[in-house]
């Protein structure tokens, strides 16, 4: 099995050159915990795992996303959620500028802050930031969109969405040189200054990769990566780099994702990424020890 | 006419004994600026204003509210506002759970990351965070507000807002250090953990006070105090300590929390503190320049 280089050779995870000191040069050692927020996810698990870890001197960087606080709050708000399948099967929230402003609403002041509050009353001094604040997370935002709509392809250009390309580590940096632990959520900003929609998965892969992370967990409502999607016994426990194409045609749905995340992480230098659950007890630590599909 | 030392000399604006090196000993020379989110206000002026004095070396905290948006976007998701009279005639938000939800949206979400997204178009490395990052503002949580309603006086006590009395400014000198502009929103914390909607003009005399600022500017859309309200041509140009108390009686409505703000702030040792108008160009330099009404 080798490796397509086309397909995932070339992660955009590069910080970009005006940076300063190499990437990872402060951040050696850092773990990225991406967690996810759909049902099932054991919140309480998670935070009282990672004050553990803290407490024990892993140095964390959490990322998440808020897809389902989006949802809920566009329906409130009366303008619901509409989703996009791209001709080749993907498929994405349409973030018009209405939208746009629901989501940061949603991933910025609720999930986000709730995180933040949660993991400070088991002592860890989290600090709060988006994909904006300090240039963190820059994408190209795409000017084009396809989404084929019963059979027909059409174009959309006014959506605000695209993956982060390069990441400015610095504001990690500054907040994890004072102690503090960042926790991050989308959106990132456009080259052209407006914030986008981004995958979080895709940001946190990006993130570890540019931070020279020692781990990448990516942490949702299922075991890892199934060979045989749902059954759980199907799970695969590892993936070397010549095995990442297939990882990424065997997932399903958002999981492919996650795999191009995961894969592209490890391409750019960071030892391992984990793809496992948020369901259990010690989900953070379980990855860490390798507990379920691991890329490296 | 003397100082009452009951009501404005023993302003809570220090910091916690655990913050190690002496308040303000990294941030001597900081300007901490309140900006106003009423109608009137030339936000793009401000910005401006702001990249020019980050261009020039000024280093700036910005503090901003987002009353006005958490009025609009309850009133969107059915939940409008409802605002308290205190005995004393004090006007507040009634900030019950739903509230605070919306008002963390409103500030956290909204305001604050648009502040950050126009503040990074013209070059400023604005970082975003609320008084719950980095546990930057502590207060106590009111456990029983008065309210009168047509004459008579009743008891809430589900109500989450208190008032600034710690600042922990170690997140605001890490980011400083790192080069970067904070932009702070309420809510703060309580000591209990709770998000609490707080007064961000108070927040921003602690502020101001806690990092032993050089100056603290709080613009609105009014020249300053004025002598005989709304008359623009009365303004009060200069206030010494001695003349705080008759300050704070002059001024109407929300200009006295800004009054105690200023005054608190001068007190705990900032240089001057300055009450200016908001809807001109260079706001924030004619501040600096001491046009408004100046404590010192």
């Amino acid at each position: 099995m080798t490796l397509d280089a086309g397909s995932i050779s070339s992660p955009a995870v590069t910080s970009p050159p005006e940076q300063g000191p190499a990437p990872g040069c402060f951040t050696r050692g850092v773990v990225v915990v991406k967690l996810g927020g759909a049902a099932g996810i054991e919140f309480d698990a998670f935070a009282a795992d990672v004050a553990d870890l803290v407490r024990s001197g892993v140095r964390l960087v959490i990322v998440h996303g808020g897809s389902d606080q989006t949802t809920r709050l566009a329906e409130r708000l009366g303008h619901p959620p509409v989703f996009l399948t791209s001709p080749s099967g993907h498929t994405s929230r349409r973030t018009d500028r209405e939208t746009l402003g629901i989501f940061q609403m949603a991933c910025r002041g609720i999930v986000n802050q709730r995180l933040v509050e949660h993991l400070r009353r088991l002592g860890v001094n989290a600090v709060g930031l988006s994909g904006i604040d300090g240039g963190l997370w820059i994408g190209r935002r795409k000017d084009c969109l396809r989404a084929v709509e019963a059979g027909v392809t059409r174009i959309i250009r006014d959506d605000y969405s695209g993956t982060v390309e390069h990441v400015d580590t610095r504001v990690l940096e500054a907040l994890m040189a004072g102690g503090f632990v960042p926790v991050v959520s989308p959106p990132a900003l456009s080259t052209d200054g407006d914030p986008i929609n981004t995958d979080a998965d895709r940001a946190a892969g990006a993130t570890a990769g540019a931070l020279g992370a020692s781990a990448l967990l990516l942490l949702s409502n299922v075991p890892g990566v199934l060979e045989r999607y749902p059954e759980e016994s199907s799970l695969i426990r590892v993936a070397s780099r010549g095995e990442f194409d297939r990882l990424g045609r065997v997932a399903q749905g958002r999981m492919k994702n996650k795999v191009l995340a995961a894969s592209s992480a490890v391409i750019a230098g960071v030892r391992r990424a984990v793809i496992g659950d948020a369901r259990l007890d010690q989900p953070v630590s379980r990855a860490l020890r390798g507990e379920g599909t691991v890329l490296e």
